[in-house]
């Protein structure tokens, strides 16, 4: 099993980053090959640009995002770990999409329209939010992540199958919580990566 | 009226850039005062970083954080304009969002749940879609970016009204309809500053 970590948080001493080392032991338990992007501390740039769209159009890839496919291509599961900031993940996750997520890398358009190239590639997403259970489902913000980027995103290119968890209300809640939480992410993994 | 463009598209020569300039245009009949921002050619970090949350902590603001939310604050309207990719808008747009809309300006807490602080400003967003209003509708794109973008971004902050328009097919539709729809954009920033 080769994974990919794909991490998105500003803050080294955060709780992403707590979830970040649980994957990692847990992935070390399941004597994974793993490799870890972590996008803050790699500088990753999200915007794609005129210069990335020119070299694409003339048959060329940015080496930056080269390197990013050649891992994912690599890669047999992709975990992605990232806080929720308005409804979705951080713009630099979005801008990994952007630019890694390249028409014919990804995805190709057929005669039957849109078809994904990551088949045979698991995707395990772990998000955490400041809102509660409750709250995150009176206003339908998980079910717009699922619809509108875990679908939206790995669903169109062809990642199977497609996990997804998210630790509410890491805020105001308790270390515990937050404790078990970890514990949970761990089993996730495991259970996810089998 | 007072309208702040937010401009999203890496290409000078795209099609969004028409729909800029047909903005603009109807902006001008309506003798609207008008700031543009563009956010490729202002090289907006899009990364909401760690040292933007320790200035925000200890009660600072990022200068180029602050000269957008003096421009938000000025503006009676808030119009943007950008392409979909992955079923929302790019990067670039959504770090504007996670670094400019930053709580204490765009939004609070109070005993009643999340306030936004946006009441009397308008919204007006323009999008274009490769997927035309067939496919679109079929997997439910349109659908969720109304929710997890414009209700979720827009809705939270209090913007009212919220105007929203797609244009669909904009990659394989015919000139002429492309021209059409620079008319019916006109109209419908027309229709909804008044």
């Amino acid at each position: 099993m080769k994974a990919l970590v794909i991490f998105a948080h500003p803050n080294p001493q955060s709780y992403n980053a707590a979830i970040l080392d649980a994957v990692k032991a847990e992935l070390g338990q399941q004597t994974a090959e793993v490799r870890v992007k972590d996008l803050y501390r790699m500088n990753w740039n999200p915007n794609l640009g005129l210069s990335d769209l020119q070299q694409i159009y003339s048959g060329g890839m940015p080496e930056d995002i080269a390197r990013e496919q050649a891992d994912i291509r690599w890669a047999d599961a992709l975990i992605l770990i990232g806080p929720i900031w308005w409804w979705t993940l951080p713009a630099i996750v979005k801008g990994y999409i952007d630019r890694v997520f390249s028409y014919g890398f990804a995805y190709e358009f057929t005669e039957k329209g849109l078809r994904g190239l990551m088949a045979g590639k698991r995707a395990i997403v772990i998000t955490t939010s400041g809102a509660d259970e409750k709250g995150a489902a009176a206003t339908g913000m998980i079910d717009a992540i699922k619809t509108g980027f875990i679908n939206a995103v790995f669903g169109s290119c062809g990642f199977t199958p497609i996990a997804y968890k998210n630790c509410f209300g890491v805020v105001e809640t308790s270390d515990e919580v937050r404790r078990h939480y970890l514990e949970e992410v761990k089993e996730f993994v495991r259970n996810n990566l089998a």
